[in-house]
């Protein structure tokens, strides 16, 4: 699974507890994850149709950085699943996890249409010059 | 199941797309859960722990008003388990439904500590002068 | 007068000393208002015309819950009147009240338009399955 | 009268109907008059305490310059009151007065204190290369 | 150079280590800058061509009140070059200064278009009455 | 350069002209590059001392999917400089770069302090199950 997307975790995503409110973290997941599907699926017209057991592991506290996973499990005939993981950047400790994210791919008249896509693409060219630094 | 809260679908709630943006809906279950979860065991330290299955029945446009029901199924020692359901609101039609919510009790030290609920607390002075109006 | 939406006061809603900032307070008013305005008035091309004199009795904390009520006093040709109380949930100690809150319904050409109603709307069935817990 | 910030109407402060949302204008207005107080009163420690009739006169669209203007009228022994106009930068079409906003000096005890002011401070530097351009 | 618009530093726009958050300013600037552009040249569609050298020689802490001032120093055929500097309007203390930033005028078909402008248009009515309060 | 945090562009980071507004994507940048010196420098306080020219190649467009990408460039005794990338993920055409953006490490104490790096350091684990997928 690549980790991509890091936030900083700021006064603005906290709740009145001081941890980074659960809230805030569902719509960066959210974010994150129609980013990947419509990369995949080569459309921009995707949305959310399902989302499995989300257990809450641990929390984040002010000035972490966090890191969100995703990577695609399934490809149907007008969907994507994919899996995705939240963890500390430093620490590698994991907040959430959730196996079924699933999204619709819509055409243009907004109804579910095949996306003939089977498995993950490579995006070569991204990694030629990736020599693994942070 | 009682509705509370309501949101008017703002142009900053939309995705790219001009629905309801899937990340800023859960962020409000989220709050509105944490919400009814304070008022029923009267105290503030209480963390989101898990969530069920979540599925997207329907979207929401801009302009659109949605409320939030929330109600408690369970009580455990530390904590307590809550269904919800997102709707909108001329309409009634059902945007989502989550059938747990579960969040923990904390105690002062952060750690999960007995609430000693066992019961849904009806706030009675509340509804004196409700007369069912909108 | 009903309470229905309610907010949980995080740090995103403060003011730099630390109370909840009335700017803040003033803006979940304003739409919670809009939004009892359009459905009692069922047409959503509604626009706040009028405010009459705030008090702001006394101010919330951090991680404090308040919930805001509105009710309508008066059904003009082309506005509604509304009544506005903005209360801690926990304590019911008052934060302010509007007397006077008037909008002003559209027509589709964006003047004022006469919108036939005398008296506020009953929703039976939003109360039929209401047990009066919060 | 001072006409100082200006805002750029964006899609982020809309209301569902594509005007600007009375509630965030009136966030607007309530930092600068806090701005205002505080600057006057040589103190960060300031509350708004009262707001007198709001007439929302005009509106203002998308990509509108607005400007906010604020004047002291009146320095009580612990409190000062403003008038507010906000007004289209370009037209120079009033969208909204209000007479009176009335805000409180704190004590470093949070309870209302004397300010020792009787009069607008001359920021007179502030001014010696102002030539009068926008 | 004018100083017209002020910000007040509130909780949501610190980083994680509690002083302004160096984003959170330079979108400060940019919408100011664009203001003045676009007031300047009397035409809304101007988009941020280049921004030169950003020192940031302090920042600022909650509750701090900054004030930003722009002014043009060249006109070009297509595009208009501004100044910058943002200071605390109590210590005038510098926390950045920008020496050019450039916008480019634009027609409705999107592309540059020249803005017949030479020099800064003075805008007397707004300073009739302007008695040099803060 | 690695291309690691990617957005998407809702509604809410619009200028009124309908494309990405420079100052939301300013602040995407500063963010991200915050996060690199942290995760470099292994320290939480650091701070943004000074950007260079700033080059807007090309802006985006509502719900285009953008990506940024960062890399050390110099190590200083208290400081760490970056060059930054931002490009469209699809398209892969830059919207900005930035050759330089200097981060002070700083000690308990809020002063420049030594850091003890100079070089980029490697996180090997991050990328022992990366297959290079998107």
């Amino acid at each position: 699974m690549n980790f991509h997307t890091r936030k900083w975790v700021k006064p603005e995503d906290l709740n009145p507890n001081g941890t980074l409110f659960g809230g805030s973290l569902l719509k960066w997941v959210d974010e994150e994850a129609a980013i990947y599907a419509i990369v995949q699926l080569g459309n921009q017209r995707v949305v959310t149709k399902f989302i499995s057991e989300i257990n809450f592991v641990s929390s984040a506290r002010q000035s972490d950085i966090i890191e969100l996973g995703i990577t695609a499990t399934e490809f149907g005939r007008t969907s994507i699943t994919l899996r995705c993981e939240v963890r500390n950047k430093i620490t590698r400790k994991s907040l959430l996890t959730i196996d079924r994210i699933v999204f619709v791919n819509l055409g243009e008249d907004g109804l579910p249409a095949p996306h003939g896509k089977t498995q993950i693409t490579y995006i070569q060219d991204q990694f030629k010059d990736d020599a693994a630094s942070s």
